[in-house]
């Protein structure tokens, strides 16, 4: 949902030119050739493409230096003029807003916390409203216009009417996220699942680039997924994709807040660790911090709530795995803090449950600090205004 | 892989082209107007891609009699020419291998059956080459040339390299199905695992039509799965994708032919069902046709049997819907013959185990008779025919 009319648009009115502008922004600079091959598009689309977004400055172009033949004219390379805009992102846990100001081509100029003592909606806002005026007042200094914001929130997003359906940790249900900070702010917001925007960061900057398919586990207070099949984050006809924290391992296991027994975030979120600690150690620990310190001290019962949680993680990827068989899984989150402790146990769960060669998927850590999951946000909110708001119809 | 050089190859160089003609494929007769629109492209790019397709005789164009306008001339509609061309497609199943010779638009024109005695690979493409023979014979009838053969196989298919890595019903390891077909044919051969096929004929004439995201969910000897992501068959970047049958649902439940336990194959196979109904009832019952027919009579064992079958498909349904978020999951397979013994269990497991709106997904039951999925073959090698060698690069 675009919630509020941009200060500018973006001179690229097909998919074609938001296509190639995005694979600049994510693998330039690149000759137009070369931009060509890697979009699938022709060189005279590309040059048809690349017209108005140098006109328009979001493009330039220059000789490529190093590439200098020993006779003749060097080739030119296109790449994006990060300088041209900024856009905000941020990310909010239950506990703190993240935001981060970036450039076009979303590296983070400026980022602040600021903490959340109140998870209402109202309350939420106002802060939110706070921390995007301080952000857009850092951002003078660069003399570029902000023009999009980008929410990441955890739960069912359903990012095309910019509305939160429910999220478990800020206990929100049916709040048009969208709608009531574009009023708050007066900037373009695009609102979407935290896991999603930290996926868009992953497939356009990070361990994602070049990969058609690729998913993105995230485990810490939940247990999260992006999934990037055929090129394109999976959205979810409905709004919901990526669960991985609702797959089930052991229908007898312990109940999980979405109703059912024995989900993996029932058995590897923080608070199951928390919970199977204190009961199996009869210890009273207060956070994650605590239950890290009895485990690596070597209590077995803390030993053991790691390694549960590192089977139910593998079991949960080799899931992913086996349904839709990704090149890579990038397992993220601040639940790496512990992944000494089940790091083991992931690999050797996925190892015995994927099917076939659905094994021979490259399983590789990141950790990526709340910093980058507010990129991410940033990140959607670049992507709504590069692409045009109406996508081809489905095929 | 292309195992034989076609006998004539298809005049569509583009990936627009492919597009445009399966649009019309799957959904025609349409005007350039609507296919353009239906396709994302633009009318420039189909009247490019139309007129060597018309020239050729794969498409025709003809006034659109229903739609005339009270003055001036009716509309053109684009339409594919069946009759141009002829496709083969098998399915093999453990004992039997089922053969169609269809037309370019995939009808069906002789359907044939032929019983398998020997799994051996070499005894099978005997009787491929068999099939295949009969079935060209029989297509002299149709004034047109047989353009390619689809083979269609469960289990870990690599259809890019035309191999098939393991087939358990057929228990093969690692054959070159495609490069010995052709030699046996002297035809262009497609082999894709069966439910992938399926799910093509579905995407393009089937339940699936027009939809981006669906699921064909079969049950029978296996429990398969295809997926349809952004409005393409996922194949998974290792070959494995949609192994809804190794998805686990308790694991302490019985053991799967994978190594792992309580898949939901080795709850819900054919094979599975069979063997919990002889333990718990004492019954030795020796097919499914016997074990339905005690179900149906109301002996308790049975009856549980095919309950917990349905727990199982609906809690690996749910799973594909809270990772993927398909609009539509379509039920299909022998395995719809018990569907009164499991239905409400499949829909109330799916209902309680879906993640938030996952549960809007539309999920129906469609029966598909054998000849459909080597329908589905036929449908793999006319979309080999038309569609470019070189897919572009993943993104």
């Amino acid at each position: 949902m675009r919630s509020t009319p941009p200060a500018e648009t973006f001179p690229a009115h097909t998919p074609a030119a938001s296509q190639i502008f995005t694979t600049v922004l994510s693998q330039g600079p690149l000759t137009r050739l070369e931009a060509a091959r890697r979009a699938g598009l022709s060189a005279a689309a590309v040059t048809k493409a690349v017209r108005p977004l140098l006109a328009a400055g979001y493009l330039v172009e220059s000789a490529d230096e190093e590439a200098r033949p020993a006779l003749g004219r060097p080739a030119s390379l296109v790449r994006v003029d990060g300088g041209r805009a900024l856009f905000i992102g941020l990310k909010a846990t239950g506990g703190e807003l993240i935001g981060v100001l970036t450039d076009l081509c979303c590296r983070i100029r400026i980022a602040r916390r600021i903490s959340l003592t109140d998870r209402q909606d109202t309350a939420v806002l106002a802060v939110m409203g706070e921390l995007v005026h301080e952000l857009r007042t850092g951002a003078v200094d660069f003399g570029a216009p902000v023009l999009g914001l980008g929410v990441a929130v955890s739960g069912d997003v359903d990012r095309a009417e910019g509305v939160v359906r429910y999220s478990p940790f800020l206990d929100w249900r049916d709040v048009p996220l969208a709608e009531l900070a574009a009023k708050t702010t007066g900037l373009p917001v695009t609102v979407d699942n935290d896991v999603r925007a930290l996926t868009v960061a992953e497939q356009w900057f990070g361990a994602g680039v070049g990969l058609a398919d690729f998913a993105v586990v995230t485990v810490g207070a939940g247990i999260g997924c992006g999934l990037v099949v055929h090129g394109r984050v999976v959205a979810g006809a409905h709004g919901v994709a990526g669960e991985i924290g609702h797959v089930t391992v052991d229908p007898a296991g312990p109940p999980c807040h979405c109703g059912n027994r024995g989900c993996v975030e029932a058995i590897a979120g923080d608070a199951a660790i928390l919970r199977r600690i204190r009961e199996s150690t009869g210890v009273e620990v207060a956070d994650t911090s605590e239950a890290l310190a009895l485990a690596h001290r070597g209590v077995a019962g803390a030993r053991e709530a790691y390694a549960g949680a590192g089977e139910a993680i593998g079991r949960g990827i080799a899931t992913v795995a086996n349904l839709f068989g990704p090149e890579r899984v990038i397992i993220s989150g601040e639940g790496l803090a512990g992944y000494d402790l089940f790091a083991e146990q992931i690999r050797d769960t996925f190892t015995q449950a994927a099917f076939g060669s659905a094994a021979h998927c490259d399983v590789q850590t990141r950790p990526l600090p709340f910093e980058e999951w507010a990129r991410g946000a940033a990140a959607t909110a670049i992507q709504s205004f590069i692409t045009p708001d109406d996508p081809p119809p489905s095929r």
